[in-house]
């Protein structure tokens, strides 16, 4: 039978591996010959940067590793295709690597820009007849992807966010005697799914954040201080989540605002992010209270330590169903979740037209998000809820979670081959 | 048989509820008729701010759940009790609030300055001919404490960060053909431990920070530079962990190098933390590659959910021998962490006398700090390592980990006892 290509692209996430788990394993077992992994996406295969996932991965247990190691095994790359008029050689290169190695699927793991790449793809191929059949697999915290009930890495991040935000609140209320107020930015710069998922930690032991704010919702920072000065009137200890890129109504970042007055730093650039530390200056000055910004940052598209099962579940059969729609003839489609029921909660994997996702932008409903603007409701918990449940625990070694890294993986296969005297 | 009362205080951390079950459930055991919990430590009990943890804590579910809760289940305080010398008034009112409820056992779990309250109380008990007993269980992350191996909440809060840290260099290395610099800042003014916790990281599937900077060894910016400019010749991501704490030979923390040039906000405040962000903006300008600053902030005191089982275990064990050396009628006490051996790991719980504790701080040897500064030796990682091992996997509910949180016990306590029509 012929060959096979995997690509990862865009930002890690929790869950992108087990998607690769998902091609990798399916491929195997519908016979693929050589399945090749590009590494750092198109922009490797470009340079013929390939390797041999069969080689790589050649015992059992090393596909649960997979399964458990956050970020992109293969490595990412952030590279747009140029539309195919503008750069014919581009798609030319392309389609004689995949030919000259018989490679007859491409499966291109990613968000938006990485659709948009299956799409630009399977138009080439269907222009110039080609029997390469193109499939994308849905990976994004962000969540934002359209045609899909959810992305494969949303519900881990949820997870990991919802937790801390939990455990921030315990550590917040332990001067419960003096006024605080601690803000947490959440990444999300036009979708607030992930900001969204701090409501999760909503329950009996734990009263969830006291304010949240999408970038769905325009910012008004008048609103925002009586909001804040009415929960201090009420309580203590004053929690609120706040997407990094929430904005005012004329567009300008909240981020921005702390730019312009305060953080040029001492090399002339603007301050990163600094949403939480503008608003935690902002209510510092405005209420004399102390006030903590917390930055999840990077942590919560890489921790896969706290997993969700569900997500791991459905990135593994995303991955695997891309398998088959290429063995199946099918070509310029992405993989979706297609949620049956809600309780118990029911999932299948589907296919869609990658036109209808690339470049397309899904935000939360503003059903969904409460009329001041401030939470979210009882509906988003229910869409919500089903993805963060299930543990995946890693695999641990010496105290600390164990993973898989190409690296290692071909530094050991290079010295097995060429053993030293 | 007579009462007891514990109390906590100082910052969060992952286990010292863990340390309160320990007193709970020895206290119990031994006889103790009433165990009062302070609310908010000392400064509670001043205003009879107690509760009946017999009733608080009914089940036996309950108490594993508080083993498994992060930050102060009680609330706790920073207070430094006055010198007797200074203010007797204080010190005759806590004996009177004692001795009315027949307490003759007081626990504080804290650090250092808990400590100096079990000095200054059991200082004055034995002035006054008072049996009160006073003995303190040590609870810090930074495991500055002196006379024991390690404190209780070092272990968990050293997992996270090694964890943290594994899971941000693969997020790091998914762009490998782009030159990258990522900076992690960790908790810790003086004392480096939780830093060097970075380097436990280290192992087959990572090769961990590729600097680690401790407050303990003046910071120099030249060799700084020298050092990353050497790591970006060899390697395209470079991830370093560096102490809030760090400053220059002439005092001069580095987060204020970045304070005087950077960062008065819009109302005038100087900008909190900032060590990371000063360096990657540092290093931006002088390497001109991507850069990126993590804080860790408060989720390394509270990620309970990934905390160390042998920590866990020490600070219950902790908190009851604190209990068992009450009855022995000792008092000005601290209990300790005594490492018998190595390989296999075995560790007992002692006691010293708490004089030797309160204002003493403890840092890392300079001889398990590299030459030149800039990572730690092997003796650090076989002294850290054994404290970070075992699982205390949380109870998950809903998706999330469960908490026993104070205050919704007094309220269902409450509405027990006063049940509405």
């Amino acid at each position: 039978m012929a060959n096979l290509v995997v690509g990862q692209s865009g930002g890690p996430s929790g869950v992108i591996n087990s998607s690769l788990a998902g091609v990798f394993v399916r491929a195997k077992e519908r016979g693929f010959d050589k399945i090749y992994g590009m590494r750092n996406g198109i922009q490797g295969l470009l340079f013929e940067r390939l390797v041999d996932l069969k080689e790589i991965i050649d015992k059992s247990y090393e596909v649960e590793l997979l399964k458990k190691t956050p970020a992109a095994f293969l490595g990412s790359c952030r590279f747009k295709l140029p539309e195919i008029d503008e750069a014919r050689g581009t798609y030319e290169r392309i389609f004689e690597i995949l030919d000259k190695r018989d490679i007859k699927a491409f499966i291109y793991i990613g968000g938006n820009d990485s659709m948009d790449t299956i799409r630009k793809l399977s138009d080439y191929g269907k222009m110039v007849g080609s029997d390469i059949r193109f499939i994308g697999a849905p990976k994004t915290i962000d969540n934002d992807l359209a045609e899909t009930d959810h992305t494969p890495g949303y519900g881990s991040a949820a997870k990991y966010i919802a937790t801390s935000i939990k455990e921030c609140i315990l550590d917040e209320i332990v001067y419960s005697t003096k006024k605080t107020i601690y803000i947490m930015e959440i990444m999300g710069r036009n979708a607030g799914w992930l900001t969204a998922a701090a409501a999760l930690s909503r329950g009996e032991d734990c009263d969830g954040p006291d304010a949240i704010y999408l970038p769905e919702v325009d910012f008004d920072l008048e609103k925002f201080r009586n909001k804040v000065a009415a929960l201090l009137q009420k309580k203590n200890n004053v929690m609120i989540a706040v997407s990094e890129g929430i904005h005012l109504a004329d567009g300008t970042f909240v981020c921005e605002m702390s730019r312009e007055d305060v953080a040029v730093d001492a090399f002339g650039h603007k301050q990163m992010g600094g949403t939480a530390a503008f608003l935690a200056a902002y209510c510092e000055k405005e209420f004399g209270v102390k006030t903590r910004p917390i930055e999840l940052s990077t942590l919560q598209r890489c921790a896969a330590h706290i997993s969700s099962y569900t997500d791991v579940q459905e990135a593994f059969s995303s991955g695997a169903k891309a398998v088959e729609a290429c063995c199946d003839g099918r070509t310029g489609l992405m993989t979706t979740l297609v949620r049956e029921q809600n309780e118990p909660y029911v999932c299948n994997v589907g296919l869609c037209d990658v036109h209808n996702v690339s470049n397309v932008e899904r935000c939360v409903p503003h059903e969904w998000i409460t009329d001041d603007g401030s939470n979210v409701s009882d509906e988003f918990i229910a869409y919500a809820r089903p993805l963060i449940l299930g543990e995946n625990l890693p695999v641990m070694i010496n105290g600390l979670p164990a993973h898989l890294v190409l690296q290692k993986e071909v530094d050991e296969l290079e010295s097995r081959n060429n053993p030293q005297e």
